[in-house]
């Protein structure tokens, strides 16, 4: 069988979890290649203070079957950058499957591939998905044809363990999701904004603010 | 305040997701600084296939007031190492907090820091700690006096968000948990093998088996 070809932006500024928790799950998938991509090989600085080294370049990446763009502070930018976009939009137009988690899927939609899709996005900034034409939905993990996005963050292990599911069948997913022992236990009820409390909630979405502001 | 100091030990073959879950949580609590320590600062290959790269090595990393252990198939050799376990030793000597990820534990554990402690691992290696004197404890996230320990892999997000809640206090952590969107929805019922089927148990142990003769 043909390797399953999967592509994974890497940015500056990414949340480092948006990556590593779906890539660990791709990894495991038997017949998965994934690559990590961004526009050179040089260590790439996350969002939480150290860096991941690239796999591939925009021009050594093969056309994948699956790309996958994930969030984080650093995807703002990005939104403009012509090079980045055509290469996601000729990925993305002919891969099988085009993905994001979180933020990931305002980058997407800057290029283009989200128009007319529902799609989800980090609680946050899930509205702003309407500027680029996508449908925002509130589900963690969003499929619409073969678009799949996740929600915020964490909603990425969620994500690839459906999108595994999805691709390579239950019985691969479920001996993942045992083997990276997800059996989740959140020690409050704060995941969401529906359940936090209105203190949280604020002062989260001051956090986020300044996070934007300190990369601008 | 003085910013607490937090040591997570990135060598290679760790399980990626094992220390970037926590990181990511870490490096959220206000007044947190983080280390990601190896030998030297090359950039580390990680068990999914990509690099990380460390920010500080065994000889510039200050003494730290909280010691992070994750896991991965690369801890079984290092168990042997006479320089690594001698650092752990005096770190974890004079840190507030010892703590592990997965078979982190088991590092911890052979560097001798464990012995009469209740801990936690990977489901599949829990077993193990009895032979460095700790006592295995089912629980995904487990404190017995200053240590703290997580089960396998995933559970590292659950651990660190207690572990935030225990020495930052419970609103950062329910802040960096609704930061991170953290209210999962596994797919399947699948993540402890109290729960996932025959088969999957007997094809993930597998799974792990060839994972470890592949670095032997």
């Amino acid at each position: 069988m043909k390797p399953l070809k999967i592509g994974v932006l890497l940015f500056p500024h990414v949340t480092a979890l948006d990556l590593v928790g779906p890539v660990q799950v791709f990894a495991a998938a038997t017949g998965a290649e994934v690559y990590l991509v961004w526009k050179d090989l040089a260590p790439v600085p996350v969002d939480s203070g150290y860096c991941i080294v690239p796999t591939a370049t925009l021009e050594t990446c093969p056309q994948v079957d699956l790309l996958c763009v994930p969030g984080g502070p650093g995807q703002v930018p990005l939104r403009e950058d012509a090079e980045l976009c055509q290469w996601l939009r000729r990925q993305g137009d002919a891969a099988s499957w085009v993905t994001s988690v979180c933020t990931g899927s305002l980058l997407l939609g800057a290029a283009g591939l989200l128009k007319g899709y529902r799609a989800a996005s980090h609680w946050n900034y899930r509205e702003h998905l309407t500027a680029f034409g996508a449908i925002p939905d509130t589900g963690r993990v969003v499929q619409d044809r073969n678009r799949i996005t996740g929600g915020g963050c964490t909603a990425g292990i969620d994500f690839a363990l459906q999108v595994v599911a999805h691709i390579f069948g239950e019985q691969e997913a479920k001996e993942i999701q045992l083997f990276i022992e997800y059996a989740p236990q959140p020690p409050f009820n704060s995941g969401r904004p529906e359940d936090a409390d209105e203190l949280t909630v604020d002062r989260v979405k001051n956090r986020l603010a300044n996070l934007r502001k300190a990369l601008a």
